[in-house]
This record gives structure tokens, C-alpha cells and sequence, in this order.
């Protein structure tokens, strides 16, 4: 299964808002056929291996990382072609977490008379897809917020200066967290600041889409985030020109107007409109209001926290905007992870 | 001589100011005598080893984490002893770091014919014995600034409440820590505000020094760090009442008056006196004026910061006093090392 959980990956980037796949075909011990679902709209995983596979799949096992489906969807669904292809054996990693559809793909199986395994990896396998399953049950992103600070929790100088704090290791590996993930959001106050391009250009892959909270539409023109390639979309409210809008859309960057509060987007509002246009994953990258207002609205399932040996002193912290500010109220990191990453620390946690 | 090393730990906390040593004679392949400096005065790790060997030694490889003394001090001198006992050959891990005898009981050494080996594990032996080393050549304690925070960087919520952010695991660690370096201190907002007892509670140990910052000696006669066991010391500055002085030495504190300006006591003079009174390592816990104060000033040596996974939002940072506030001007940790203690993180790093 750990096989079936690599091959998955290779559609990470690629696959988004369907989940990674992978499967292998076993026969008397012997790997003789594998396959993944490598692109939206792309053939599934388990289709892929039978294809290898031909006649010889009769009387094997199939492993895969997510239950076969018994529905039409982009493509016909993979378990009559299972039952077909003589399949004997078929061990599943997790079931389908759409409630509805969940366990359908097993009893069916079941019924034809195979013999089904489910939960092998089970943990390693939700991860896997965890973004996945918050959309297709949610129907929101899985949002996972990046901070790069010092030590003492500053990420940025008194004067705002975040250039950079964090090493080229950390900074690539946030390039390869954007190619892995779907969209990258950040607040119009970070456009302002640091002019970020938002992109991959450290690593091999597809940029992420890019989305800004931009109240009154400040954005210029000029903005490195907007020339690069790949979608870009801006979140405002009411309160914005009609030419800013045309010039806008005139650079092909799409628009949404969402409910506002003194210059605040209604957060539930964004993630909704990102759901709907089939964005499972978001990474929110800054600054400090964005980051602090996602917190406090219970919005965040995973914060990525980058440290680097420093230390600053005074300065600016992540989460200074929250609006917690007792410890008894202070939120736990669950299932968290620490490794190295050049010089700097990586901590990860889930929140929810 | 990594069994030396691990010998040598054995009279950590009970040797201070004198440095940890371990001892093995080898003859043959097979170890056939240890020893180590057990405690403070007590006989030095290679003749305890001698001793145990007795006419075995002859002919014998002697492995010691640190260079043979050749002058007098508490003991007689361990050289005439290696080289009467008729030992061989002597691996040393590292040199007597006092510039003005180091080398001096190698090349006595070499001069008798014996062959010696230096650098064996030197960068590890110079780190057990770090703060040996800086008081030997400094004639100040070696300072560890101790910070537990949250991972946005809050040592302490907004009203001040900094109880527990760390775990049991870490606080265990801390006592651990204070049994094993000399002295433990605080400034008198942490006295006033958490009335910690400073103690090794949690483990087997002796208690630290405790150290105390009070410009105008408000420690109450009940706190609970004036009961424990061992020795209390306060430092003030001129502007004391006669009757609360009286009232401390009567409790057995040790108090000594150093310069002050605006009610902030001079650090250098702080260390020079612990230096003088054979503090060879100072652990300074907090509050967060006290941590900035040491950092502003150069003094500190090394850092144990401990990570609770955990988001405070608002809150008080470790190192907010600081002067430092610009990112082009911060401190970057040398040679850091991440482990994790229960479900937090420790980073340690080298300031100077």
C-alpha cells in the first residue's frame, strides 16, 4: 500500500479538485501491473493498472488508496471494470468519504464475490488526500495557513521589512507546497508591501492559482502577482471603481464581490466561491490580518509554521490581530510534525 | 572516548566550577579501570582511574576528555601520577583551555616518552565542559537564556499569565537542567507575578543557586524561592531599606549591592561577582525584561527555547524589551540543534 500511496502522489499538482489515486496489480507475490490517476478528467487509477495488466489481472489482487467508485462521473466507474477484468482480491486504504456514496464501491465488490480489505494505511491514506476530503464534504478548501517567523514569533521587522527571514530552503520548499496545492491567497496589505509573485519559480511545476482580498481594489496594475502566469482572482467588496474593474479584467484577472464589514471580506463567502470553482486546497500566506482573521473565524485545518534560528526582538507576530488573548483560550496543535528544512524548523499542526 | 565523555557526565552538577572528566585505562583492547571527578575537590578523574588499575596500569593506554593537570590545586598533579604509573600512551579529547598551562601537561607528557594523542573528540568534549571552559578564560558564568513560548512567540498572555504554555515533559526538563548548571535567575516581575520555588522538584538533584534581580529588594519574606533549599542570592542596587535587609539575611539570603541605573542593575557587574563566587553557568529564566536585558547586552551564551505547539495570538513576547528592531540587525543562532520534549519542540542554539 505504501507503493499504491507514492504512485497517488505523482498526481499531485494535477489531479485537483479528484483525489490522488494510485494502484497496483498483485499476482503470486509479484507486482505485475501499476497505474494513477495523472490528470482532471484522466483516466482513474484502477483503470490505468487493468489496462497494464490484461488478461493477466485474472486472479490477482488489486491495491488502491481510495474505494473504487460505482458511479459515472468524468469517466465510467471502476468497479464493474474491476469485477470484470477477474480481479480476486481487492485492498482499499480508505473508503470514499462522500457519505453517500461510501462504502457503495465495497459492497458491490463484495457482492460479485471478491474479497475486500479496507483501513490497510488508513491515516497515511486520508492525509494523503485530507484536501480532497474536506471539499468533496465541505464543499469549501482545506486551508492551510504559512508563517515564516524567527524564533520569538515575529514575522515581520517594526518597519514591516519580512525580506527575508526564513532560508532559500524553506522559501522552496513553499514553492513546492504551491505547486502541490491548488491556490495561494494573501491580503491586498502584502501586495502593497512586498509585491510577491506568488509563484513556483524555484521549482519544476505549475503555478498555483493566485487570489487576493482586496477590499477597494488597490491592487496596481503593475503587480507582480498579476503578470505571471496562471489564474488570478481578487476578492472585493461594493466599494470599488468601475475603471479599476475594466482595467482588471482587462489583465484577465477574474473579479468576485463578496459581503464586507469595515474592509473586511466575509471569509465564509470566499471559501464558498473558491469551493464552487473546484479549489480543494488553499494555502493563506500572509500577512498578519489575513492570516490572524482566518484563525479567529475557525477557518484554518493546517498551519505550517516556518522558524528560523533568529531572533528579532521587537516586531510583528503572525496572529497579533486575533482576537484570543488568554492562554486558557490559546489553541492546540494536533498531530504535529517537526523537521528541519536547511537551517530553519518546520512545525506542522492541524487545527480543526 | 565517547564511555570517557559519558563517565565524565556522571559529576555533572556536583563538580561546578570544576570541569566534568572521565578517565579509562586500556590495556590490551580490553578496558581494565574508570574513573571520574566525582566531586567538587574530590580526586581527578585519572588518578581515581590509576588508583583502580594499580600495577595493571603499566604499559597501559590512558583515554581523558580533558589535558592532565601538571600544577597544584585542590590535588596534586595528575601528570607525575600518569607517567609514574609507567602509562604508554594518553588519547586527550581536548586542551586545558586556560591559555597560560594549556599544552603544558601534554608536552610534560611527551617529554617522559610517553606517546600522546590530542583532538579526539574535541568538539564534544569542549561542549560538556562549556561552561568551564567560558569561566576558566572569562571569569564569568557561561549564561543559557531559557524562554517557553508558544509557537507565536508569547511567553505569556496579555494579563500576564504564563502558566503552563510548555508541557510537564519540558518543565521536567528545566528542573533537570537546573540540576545540572549551577545557578538558576529571575528578575523580581517573575517573583512578584508566578512566586516560582526555582527547585529540581520534579527529578533527583540538587537544587541551583537561585539568583535574584531586585533593584529595591521587593521580594516578599514568604516567597516560596526563599524557603527551598540552598543558597538565595539577591542583587540590589543602593536604594534598600535597612530593616528588609535585615530581614533577608535573616532568612539566609546572600546580598550584594551592584550599580543601578533607572532601577535596571549592571548585568556585568551581576556576572563578575557570580564569577567570583565560583558560578561557572547561569540559567536566566525570565520575565521577558530580564531575557531582553541579557540579549541587548551581549552576555548571553547559548539559548533553550521550548515550543508548545500552541497559538496565543496577543500576548507578551520574550524578547520585546529589546533594542534591536530591525530584521537586518537580528541574531541568528549558530549550530542549532531541534528535539522534541513530550508534545513540545526544544531549539537550542550558540548566541556568541
Amino acid at each position: 500500500m505504501k507503493k499504491t500511496l507514492k504512485l497517488a502522489l505523482k498526481g499531485a499538482g494535477k489531479v485537483s479538485p479528484n483525489p490522488m489515486v494510485g494502484a497496483l496489480i498483485v499476482k503470486d507475490g509479484k507486482v505485475i501491473s501499476q497505474g494513477y490517476h495523472s490528470f482532471y478528467g484522466g483516466p482513474h487509477a484502477e483503470v490505468v493498472a487493468l489496462s497494464n495488466a490484461g488478461e493477466e489481472a485474472k486472479g490477482a489482487t488489486l491495491y488502491v488508496n481510495l474505494e473504487p467508485c460505482v458511479h459515472f462521473g468524468k469517466t465510467p466507474p471502476c468497479v464493474p471494470r474491476i469485477i470484470d477484468a477477474g480481479i480476486k482480491r481487492v485492498v482499499v486504504a480508505t473508503l470514499d468519504p462522500n457519505p453517500l456514496v461510501s462504502g457503495r464501491g465495497i459492497k458491490t465488490l463484495k457482492d460479485a464475490g471478491l474479497e475486500v480489505s479496507v483501513g490497510v494505511l488508513e491515516s497515511e491514506a486520508k492525509r494523503l488526500n485530507e484536501a480532497f476530503f474536506k471539499w468533496i464534504t465541505k464543499k469549501i478548501p482545506f486551508v492551510i495557513l504559512k508563517v515564516a517567523s524567527t524564533i520569538d514569533g515575529k514575522i515581520a521587522d517594526t518597519s514591516g521589512e519580512s525580506k527575508w527571514i526564513t532560508s532559500f530552503a524553506s522559501r522552496k520548499l513553499v514553492h513546492r507546497l504551491r505547486a502541490f496545492y491548488d491556490a495561494v491567497l494573501v491580503g491586498i496589505g502584502t501586495i502593497l508591501k512586498d509585491d510577491p509573485e506568488l509563484t513556483v519559480r524555484f521549482v519544476k511545476g505549475r503555478n498555483p492559482v493566485r487570489v487576493i482580498l482586496d477590499a477597494y481594489l488597490r491592487t496596481p496594475l503593475d503587480a507582480k502577482v498579476l503578470s505571471a502566469e496562471g489564474r488570478k482572482i481578487i476578492f472585493h467588496s461594493s466599494q470599488v471603481s468601475k475603471d479599476k474593474v475594466k482595467a482588471l479584467k482587462a489583465l484577465k484577472v477574474e473579479l468576485f464581490e463578496v459581503s464586507s464589514k469595515d474592509g473586511l471580506l466575509d471569509l465564509d463567502e470566499v471559501l464558498k466561491k473558491l469551493g464552487e470553482m473546484g479549489i480543494a486546497s488553499l494555502i493563506v500566506e500572509g500577512g498578519r490580518k489575513v492570516l490572524s482573521s482566518f484563525l479567529d473565524m475557525g477557518l484554518v485545518d493546517k498551519i505550517l509554521y516556518f522558524v528560523a534560528p533568529k531572533v528579532l526582538g521587537k516586531g510583528i507576530g503572525p496572529f497579533d490581530e486575533m482576537s484570543v488573548s488568554s492562554l486558557s483560550d490559546s489553541l492546540t496543535l494536533k498531530d504535529v510534525r517537526v523537521r528541519r528544512v536547511g537551517v530553519d524548523i518546520l512545525i506542522e499542526g492541524y487545527v480543526l
